[in-house]
């Protein structure tokens, strides 16, 4: 069973970001993947609902020792009790594949654990946040240093999104040998 | 949804101890919690094929990070790369409640981190390991030191201590006023 | 005793980055500030260098469990056998404030952690890699996100880096009222 | 440079144990090694007020983000963040050795951590808590479990423990073949 997690802000998000983030969770659960977030408000919240809507399965990897502390469309909370910080590493560890919409320095914390880990991250363009910011400043665009240790994708849509992290489980790149997939 | 941990030792179990673990497994199931285990061999994979055996939904927290790590019954792994030091003290943290079947030092590690987080653990007697030994050298038979942090509690049977593992989540125990409730 | 992190990329460092950690690791010595850092190579290695020359003491917060892996100037080396993202937020836990010279992804993690810890962390300008770009990304500037959590400084000479960071130590900002320091 | 770890439990402590305690900070701190502990009270400060009258060095793991809760001991405080349960682990991942004085759960937890990591652990024998117990109960008198991961050592003097704690750094176990060295 694949795993994609969604990162994201808490908080209060821009209605298109929700709507956004809701067709993400639904194409997630419609394709049978395990949804993983952090469990919290804002996009975790909207993805969490889009894939309880499409009858999905969804993780909360959440920061303390409170289960209640998850959003409503969290199906199994896992409680890790080591903060934020720590929290954000861990969630990237249990993800196949990891969309990023929007986003605030949490969220940055994320893609940079990502990209550590080699795991393949899709940021959906015009989402906001750190998620409009990287592609600018990204190393070729697409690697957050020089080592290219994993290139980023950038999807225009939530479909795109889907199907570029489905793509990335299954045809993972070469860590080693990284050759220009490309989003939409 | 109740969150039920089954700790106990990985590798070769007697035959007795793994249908002992496979029927804890079941029980969890049929009553609608989900399991939550290190998703390792022996006492781990018994109780995980009990649960799926009844169609539960087990939940594997695994130290590294290859997912294929896991245990066949396994439906959802969650990878730390935490190691499996950390690893035991996350699992405690997840769990409501917690059943500890036989068990070699990584068990013993795990009822320590549970005492210390205020965690319900009820062992089954007479299933080996430190299974066998806490009682006759746990303070007052039934706590880890003097603090009478949270009262640990004894099953004779599977089906006890499941029963034990939901009443403790239903009837929590107050921590600063434990009361003396009694397995079987 | 103040505690002092720097962080910067492992491998192979410019002439000119190397000089600059080797005076910011005296000043923090002579100071008598305690260092902290990583433990690795490149900026860690240099800053570490300058500051045994001052006769500092250095202590590395290691990835890994051996202690052979930290760099010849560390006295104290601190395994935590986390990894590299865990270990990286761990340092910023540790430190009263956190002197950035050039980096590359993993600094980039430890800066994203450091801002949600609300720790000071000060740039030295022009030192490459991800210190060159923040300050162009940045929310108005300084903030890595529009929470305003704390407000990166910026510094152009290894000296203010320095001054700066016992700056904020002795007179921390309130995180609820950011004041708008200024650097040099 | 050896960094020896001592754990044992914190607040009140009788007063012989306390003498034990500042006895061994004097003899490690007299051989040069670092000193390492929870940081806290109990014997945790009466060891590090015996290694700081003998003018050594003493590094303190803390749970939290409070860098005053470590005890007026510690020169260096490494705040982790991560709670008690996780840093117990962390503060064994350091250690080149391990003296254990009497001690609760938390201590119990350390000791198995420590084992599980192939660490030498010495126990100052009659010093209470889990020190007096362990014994009776381990697997041949000395492991935690069948594996025999790591013989457990006891000794009578805080001189013995220290004696055992450098001699088990510079003469390491093979843990794949344990021959059997005896303590006092």
């Amino acid at each position: 069973m694949e795993r994609i997690a969604v990162i994201g802000q808490s908080g209060m998000i821009p209605e298109h970001v929700r709507l956004l983030a809701e067709e993400i969770g639904s194409e997630i659960a419609k394709r049978g993947a395990v949804l993983l977030t952090g469990g919290g408000s804002g996009v975790m919240e909207a993805v969490s609902r889009g894939a309880k809507q499409a009858n999905g399965l969804v993780v909360g990897i959440l920061a303390g020792d409170d289960k209640q502390a998850a959003n409503e469309f969290i199906d199994i909370p896992i409680n890790t009790g080591l903060g934020f910080d720590y929290r954000s590493v861990l969630l990237v560890h249990s993800a196949d594949a990891i969309i990023m919409i929007g986003g605030g320095n949490g969220t940055l914390g994320e893609l940079s654990a990502a990209y550590m880990n080699k795991k393949r991250v899709i940021i959906v363009e015009n989402s906001g946040g750190w998620s409009n910011t990287v592609k600018q400043i990204a190393f070729e665009g697409c690697y957050l240093d020089e080592r290219r240790t994993v290139e980023i994708q950038f999807a225009k849509t939530a479909k795109s999104a889907v199907d570029l992290a489905f793509q990335s489980i299954y045809n993972p790149v070469d860590p080693d040998k990284n050759t220009g997939l490309i989003g939409d």
